[in-house]
């Protein structure tokens, strides 16, 4: 089995350190990739700390991968050795279910396999992520990268990008819709980027007055200042879709009494309670839904939509040695606006 | 100005008691109606009692109105003195916001005015509801009432149907739908009858297995305790569509477990705070909405539809003097499944 950098935590209270992992021997399915940059995802830090519930250790976390096929199996017929190559959130899932059968497999009715903090559906073995210097997944979840964007800013689209992608075309937003999305970090800024790219009007609700130019600048045509009552009350029943990406428990009524009738809030972040007044609802028959990534099929159509609109993520590139102090500074949500990890730095 | 007689409260503490009320003198598009059965609604209690904000006192409850037409304006079409004629939750909206001009009047952008508790846009006077022996509207906001149904039955359709309704209207459901209600009060049976009459799979989620014989008997094909945790967890993921009539803050999340990815759950009677955890939406990109009564034209295609299936209300009959026991024993749902006064017993 080839053996192969990576960096690890190897329990919930110990910061990732160098590792090496065992990645499994080509199938005939199989594509290897050479990882050469891979983002740091707010949900990275949450598993690597047990914060959504004991994760499987040691963890290699990292979703957001990007690199060079370096080897394919006789029955892959998309890649090449030579391609560029990403990989998402997911590496697997069931294949037979309604999810999966209609391309949502990040629904998966048997449960998906997550790229790291998981376990492989046939050998039991855990499943590795994109803090390592290659990776073997399955031809089917991977991605085909646009060879006409700067690599490095691409790693943030295959879990930030996708993740707001997916409701926004679910939810058929373009021309003519006026939406705004709530918070300006990883997910909200490729949030501005990809609404404007098809064509809604793009508010960015934040409660940091210090945002509101650079949300100017990613692409958004007007920013409100959530703490101030007077501009909240004057969004009252303007929108036509709002996407919040506040990742922990909030209150939603301030937002939802901004929708329209018939208007959608969905969350993406927040597994928690949050905030919800049947009469905000009741009153404009508003909605609130939650939406979990994309499926395989979506991914594609994002990263080519990305491609033909030359989007990409704002980032700082990091070596994997930095990590640590990355994860603290994410925390305190001091990054414009993804980490990503230069893999040559393992090599 | 005609003088009829009514049942009023004169401010929240008080019961009921009789009243004499002024109707407007007949105008151009007005239809005077001879009122013979007032259906009792819960936001009536609420609304007497003031326990949804301070109410307009004296008030005059009432907006499940069926009746018969005794003089009509000069510039009345759509009805003649002795036809039916019905009047519910709404007497008028500003008719020209784009609400209105899609027909969904409950969401008049500028406020609708309600059969009660409310005030005329023009003149200012106080609405006075169907515990009276006659009433006065404008014909935009008057029904035609089916002649084939039993006609104290049909009153409860006014409010209890047209709300349960228009949400399994809008939300498009029918033949091949497995649909749940959650509740078995006046919303809740006419809830079944309806979707069952769509062609729906109908699942009753009830407290009280009192309740599931009666629910099988109005349509229902199956019944689920919604205490009994391990039928709560056979269904999981198994709902398209759930529409919880519950009339107070509840925690939604144990009915949102059983919707299958992408399913939807309205509430139509909780205008309070609604448990709703992020993960149980993003899990399966499920929704949360409200939904407020009919518009007109739906509300119309409402009755005409249970004219066509011989749908109406389970009822007890009242009289006018048993209002406020009525009120009572409505707290306590000890009620099958409306009352609908006898408004022969005001005259
Ligand atoms: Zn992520
Ligand atoms: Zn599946
Ligand atoms: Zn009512
Ligand atoms: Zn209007």
């Amino acid at each position: 089995m080839p053996i192969v950098n990576a960096y690890a935590a190897q329990d919930a209270n110990s910061p990732l350190a160098p590792f090496q992992i065992e990645r499994r021997e080509l199938r005939e399915q199989d594509v290897q990739i050479e990882i050469l940059y891979s983002g740091v995802c707010h949900s990275d830090v949450h598993q690597a700390r047990s914060e959504w519930g004991p994760s499987l250790y040691p963890i290699v976390p990292g979703h957001e991968i990007v690199g060079r096929v370096t080897a394919v199996g006789a029955g892959v017929s998309r890649f090449k050795v030579g391609d560029l190559a990403g990989v998402g959130v997911m590496v697997d899932s069931c294949q037979h279910c309604e999810s999966c059968a209609e391309g949502l497999e990040q629904y998966c009715e048997n449960g998906h396999t997550t790229t790291y903090n998981s376990r492989e559906k046939d050998t039991g073995n855990l499943t590795f992520g994109g803090y390592s210097t290659s990776i073997v997944t399955t031809e089917k979840f991977v991605l085909q990268i646009p060879t006409s964007l700067r690599l490095e800013a691409v790693a943030p689209l295959l879990c930030a990008g996708i993740t707001m992608y997916s409701p926004l075309r679910h939810w058929k937003i373009g021309a003519g819709h006026k939406i705004a999305i709530v918070g300006l970090g990883g997910l909200g800024h490729m949030g501005i980027k990809l609404a404007a790219a098809l064509g809604a009007d793009v508010t960015l609700f934040t409660t940091s007055q210090s945002k509101a130019e650079d949300a100017l600048r990613l692409g958004a045509h007007h920013v409100i200042i959530s703490s101030d009552k007077e501009a909240m009350k004057a969004a009252r029943a303007s929108f036509d879709f709002i996407l919040s990406t506040v990742p922990t428990s909030h209150d939603l009524n301030p937002y939802l009494r901004t929708l329209k009738r018939d208007g959608q809030l969905v969350i993406v972040g927040a597994i928690d309670p949050v905030g919800v007044h049947g009469g905000v609802l009741i009153s404009h028959r508003r909605s609130v839904s939650g939406s979990n990534i994309g499926g395989l099929a979506e991914t594609q159509e994002m990263l080519d939509f990305c491609g033909e609109h030359g989007i990409v993520a704002d980032i700082e590139l990091i070596d994997m040695q930095d990590i640590n102090t990355a994860y603290d500074r994410m925390v305190k949500n001091d990054v414009k606006y993804r980490f990503v990890i230069d893999m040559a730095s393992l090599k």
